[in-house]
């Protein structure tokens, strides 16, 4: 039997999303061949003020269960979930995928067939971002009980040049014990990271696809020029609910024309709005930035 | 022939909407035939990071042709548009209705029959809240113009009673000119008024149906409490845009409950997203205040 926090997503609700993820088969037909990042997927909900949490260091429920089954069917078309230290530290988070055959969410048949393979099909590899390794986790965090069930992968932690030198040795076990590791980008200063150089390293560790789930200051980082280019696709769902001022809100950072005046910061085009439940979800890919008049 | 700048909004969109409006014969079956108020409609655009316009004062085109045309439709179907002073300074708006038919905006057949009756049919009441009759409008101000040519109703400018008494009689006689007036509420404070009041005010002077249109202020104190039960429908386009901070966004005061916790402010159910062009059309009703756990 599967087990009971399995969720199914129909196919019927799939195929409005198929033209913005990455390949079925990415060794047969690489979405990206010639490039050097993976194809990147920037997914998050919020509510209709655009918030994605109440305050810094929540969580949130915002969307509903039908949401909830696609960002779980999303991230197993995904080789790697990215999220950001904030939101590794609010949340918990589990950050595998629950999607009824993956594994650790197989029927009994496919449970007996797949005890034979030591691969954890249809799990993603979780990635955190942080730069100055300020994660505190331990065996008790959400990760490694799932990588103990036999759910999930344990994390890439990215890190700069420099923090990877002062880690702790306990923690570096910890991580490797369960088949995580830390893994370095070199960046130009202590706090921030290059996207394009986290993306590259990424593809190089392996990654074909990578799907950046949060927090604010992830989404907001990737919606400003120039790191706009390294995204293919974007998945939003919104809610019918309004959060109120001081929520954690996405919003990039204002742009401006060479006159000084405000443009809009980001347009999507081949834009698809999807109802699901109460919620809507909106696919697109980053297009041009002006209003239309 | 009709004027080139009539819009047409196909009956096919129209009937998605028909359950968020007022009834269409308000005088055979009203909507709320017991209430004090008037059905009242909340309706705008915003970007995906709920701003309204770029920047205060300036009006920023983010839905595109169907969802304008939408709008007009909106507009034939309310007695009145109520906006805010802050809109009508910065936009210099028209407030009239463009949709093929109405008056102003007829067939050539239309035309014809329709030149034996006084009765602008199907334009709005434009409606300006201006509690201290800051708004310096003229012979030249759009509402006018429109006037002059028989596409819309002058407006009814809404002050509190201490600044009736000092508005300049010009003022006065260049609006009664064109039909419109100034109407007072009596307000505790100076700056602000009581929106049920208005409401009130509005009904008992023959509207049976508002539309409530902008900006921000107007919108986001209505979706507080306790003005959000004074909301019948609330009807919300979203464009596949992002327009970065620092824009006018349309987001409620924080609400908390007993204990001090942040909890969402406003909730809509009887959703309905129907996406219109590139943009999504949201209608729904206010409904309760939290989060589904």
């Amino acid at each position: 039997m599967a087990p009971r926090d399995a969720l199914e997503f129909p196919a019927s609700d799939r195929v409005f999303l198929e033209p913005h993820l990455p390949p079925l088969d990415s060794s047969a037909t690489p979405a990206t061949p010639s490039t050097t990042t993976p194809f990147t997927t920037l997914t998050f909900a919020t509510s209709l003020d655009s918030a994605l949490a109440l305050s810094p260091g929540t969580r949130t429920v915002l969307s509903g269960a039908q949401s909830k089954a696609m960002t779980h069917y999303l991230r197993s078309r995904h080789d790697g979930i990215l999220i950001g230290v904030g939101t590794a530290v609010a949340d918990d988070p589990g950050l595998n995928c629950r999607i009824l055959g993956v594994s650790g969410y197989e029927s009994e048949l496919e449970s007996e067939s797949q005890s034979l393979s030591q691969e954890l099909h249809g799990q993603p590899r979780p990635v955190v971002i942080d730069p100055n390794a300020r994660w505190g986790f331990s065996e008790e965090s959400k990760l490694f009980q799932l990588c103990r069930e036999g759910k999930g992968r344990a994390p890439w932690i990215v890190v700069t040049q420099a923090t990877a030198q002062s880690i702790p040795f306990d923690k570096t076990r910890l991580l490797e014990r369960y088949g995580g590791r830390f893994i370095t980008v070199s960046s130009s200063s202590s706090d921030s990271l290059d996207w394009r150089a986290i993306l590259e390293t990424l593809k190089m560790n392996g990654l074909s696809s990578v799907m950046i789930e949060g927090g604010g200051q992830v989404i907001n980082s990737l919606l400003e020029p120039p790191n706009l280019g390294l995204i293919d696709s974007v998945i939003v769902t919104i809610a019918p609910t309004w959060l109120g001022r001081g929520g954690v809100v996405v919003s990039p950072a204002r742009r401006v024309d060479e006159g000084g005046n405000a443009i809009p910061a980001a347009r999507l085009r081949d834009v698809v709005w999807y109802p699901l439940g109460e919620d809507v979800v909106l696919c697109g890919r980053i297009g041009g930035v002006h209003c239309r008049g």
